[in-house]
């Protein structure tokens, strides 16, 4: 990538926030902020001014190079003037007609990134299929399962058969899927979280969900979806999508692939057999938040149980079905112009330099798992006192104020996670976290 | 509101998009983009050049002084602002711990709003209550239905309950919350739109609420949420919410209040009798996209529905129940820091001018209104050819370019509406759609 991308607008080389060991009382007193909005306007140079001395201090960096925590929401100069962009036309829209190029834009550009992780091309509006960009993935996680259900429920005769439905995931998969069952009205004791082991690499076994479908039919439920991941979140764990579509085919359910932040890697052709569709260009895209791309194969699914049709809305472009109203494909009628930055993000860095971004980071990791360190899965050996250790090395690096890592718990094992991806992150501060985890490491032993 | 506020950065006066009258073929067409994207980076000026002449001319301008559809989603130079500095930190707070300050400041905000709006107390953080920020009204109601549903299946003994909850609105209510209803998986045959009339001003009778509940117990099923509107969207309606609010007291059933526009103005103390929690400063607030406010009187209802406690996210912080964990207030894990954005207009402006700004826009409405037309209600009589003669007026209008304007039906007449409201708009823009829909229906009846 150019060094235009590695730039950012805040210095936040290398101290990033942590709050983990000090007291969890407000940071924001009431001697920094007033409880009641002062009535009259105040000079722009104040609010900056308490922006610079009360909010950013408390701010956990996200954009910081030394910030190697959950995932790399990573922002760029050109997702950054997408989102000007977005802001400063301020449309809203909901249907075609309410802003047409915002609609078709988004169309296009679902149909580009499409291309780019070279989906089937059933997914692509160029075909039957099509894509809409959501905020996040639970959002899309809600909408497609209400498709499923409600088409489920026609088929079952009625309202009354919900409590029947089940659906399936893997004890990795990203837990705001459980939320978006139970949101969209799935007894939770009908959701079933398949486990998974050391020995698959924490993937989801397609005969362990096999067996998983045919106990709930003999127990008269009706499997309904099966959620299937790129990436896991705890472990990086890539279900095997080919055998699990097998099974899904099989019993003609409906399979979904949450790639939230490992489909961005697909566009590489050497990555991309990992992937046969759900991605977050919010996550290791270079896009700043939000958005999250959701295809689907057969659209018609999700416009008929999200489309709305009142009559404040009517129009002869909607009624031509001539064109695409996305308030169908989402939750919310009201949406930003998210696509203009999606757009600038990919013509301004171009498939070209996203891939060389993406190897990068890819070649930081490898290089910090060959110094020992399995990427993602720092891992010491299993008895109770060293998991106590594990857990109190991540305190001590984090209330360092020098790095800020998560964890994970995987078999039993608690284990430190290193997401590595940030725009800014470069070989030196891997280099130094690894110095500052061996540091750390060895106050703690002594 | 100062000159400063009426500013923008779009010539977009006076000309506004229509393509009602055209056919709807693409409007971006592959010889302007391409089909996949390019795969080297592009120059910036190319790429805002493509905006300029293929994106900006397909837009429907919300922005435009002319904009008199649908709702006004005002932006000011304030938001502009707070949007560039939230998506330039690109801080992702779903909990305390992974962003202090974005945490406080919105918990912060949000009292600093609700004690604008004179909410009781009850909602606020400084007592028992609190609010948090969504994009949308319609991801707000399926939050706040989902929290009410699990309480109620609680209490009634288990989830195949769910086909006995019902849920009541006026035939006003906006048709997003019958949308939330079924996301969140409430029977829609058990979503009672209760009628209103041109008698009661299209409000909800609280009469006719209690005829509904007292029939729908009668029959078995379990009244679980009301919503009631301050300011509806065909009409501009008020329900009565005091009188609801008894009605639901003594069912203890659960009342919600949607004032996503109407709900800024009454922070004038003028307006305020009508706002006895639900408001979207991305409405006639001056604050860009997407931003909707949500008090609670009782949040652990809500956290209680929707938390998630995953292993990877667990911390210090969130186990010491000191703090906010926002990710439970909301669908989504991830969140954007828009309480920066919101803290930004409310200082920048101060409620003085917010208060001047929306005084300003009744005072032109009012004088529209003066104007021989109802506000919101460009009634002819309710004959058949007369209707037809409404909508075709409307077409008129916005194909003309030089407004845009929607309609509404109500009691089975065509209105056209007129939403007074943009940041831009200024008394003779007003003055000019007056005469030109007088010119329009002029020609209409020759």
């Amino acid at each position: 990538m150019g060094s235009a991308s590695r730039k950012t607008f805040l210095p936040l080389d290398p101290v990033t926030f942590s709050n983990e060991s000090k007291a969890f009382k407000a940071l924001l007193s009431p001697a920094m902020l007033p409880e009641s909005a002062p009535y009259c306007p105040e000079p722009l140079q104040d609010i900056l001014e308490d922006v610079s001395n009360c909010i950013i201090p408390g701010l956990t960096h996200w954009q910081s190079p030394n910030f190697f925590a959950y995932f790399h929401a990573n922002a760029s100069t050109a997702g950054f003037l997408g989102e000007m962009l977005c802001s400063g036309f301020n449309v809203v829209g909901f249907n075609w007609i309410s802003s047409p190029t915002a609609t078709e834009l988004e169309s296009i550009v679902l149909d580009w990134m499409g291309k780019m992780l070279k989906l089937p091309s059933s997914f692509l509006f160029s075909r039957t299929g099509g894509g809409v960009l959501h905020g996040s993935t639970c959002e899309a996680a809600v909408c497609v399962l209400a498709a499923t259900r409600d088409k489920a429920l026609k088929e079952l005769g009625g309202w009354e058969n919900i409590t029947k439905l089940a659906v399936y995931a893997a004890d990795q998969t990203h837990f705001t899927f459980q939320k978006a069952a139970k949101l969209a009205g799935i007894p939770p004791s009908n959701f079933r979280l398949i486990e998974t082991s050391f020995s698959t690499g924490f993937s989801l076994s397609p005969e362990n969900l096999r067996f998983a479908i045919e106990d709930d039919i003999k127990s008269g439920l009706v499997p309904l979806f099966l959620c299937a991941t790129i990436g896991t979140t705890p472990s990086g764990a890539v279900d095997p999508i080919a055998e699990l579509g097998k099974v899904a085919m099989e019993f003609k359910r409906w399979l979904h692939i949450d790639a939230a932040y490992a489909g961005s890697g697909c566009i590489c052709p050497e990555l991309r057999h990992y992937l046969d569709g759900l991605l977050n260009p919010h996550k290791w895209f270079l896009t700043n938040m939000d958005c999250c791309c959701l295809w689907i194969k057969e659209p018609k699914l999700l416009v008929d149980s999200l489309s709305t049709d009142p009559e404040i809305l009517r129009n002869n472009a909607s009624k031509s079905k001539a064109v695409v109203d996305y308030k169908d494909w989402q939750i919310a009628l009201s949406r930003r112009f998210r696509a203009l930055k999606l757009w600038v993000v990919i013509r301004r860095h171009g498939p070209a330099n996203l891939m060389y971004h993406i190897r990068s980071d890819i070649a930081m990791a490898k290089r910090f798992e060959a110094q020992k360190v399995r990427i993602g899965l720092l891992q010491v050996e299993a008895k109770v006192e060293e998991e106590d250790l594990n857990c109190k090395l991540v305190e001590a690096i984090n209330s360092s104020g020098r790095a800020f890592m998560s964890h994970a718990v995987l078999s039993g094992i608690y284990v430190i996670r290193c997401a590595i991806g940030t725009t800014l992150t470069q070989q030196h501060h891997v280099d130094a976290l690894w110095k500052l985890i061996q540091d750390k490491a060895q106050s703690l032993l002594m």
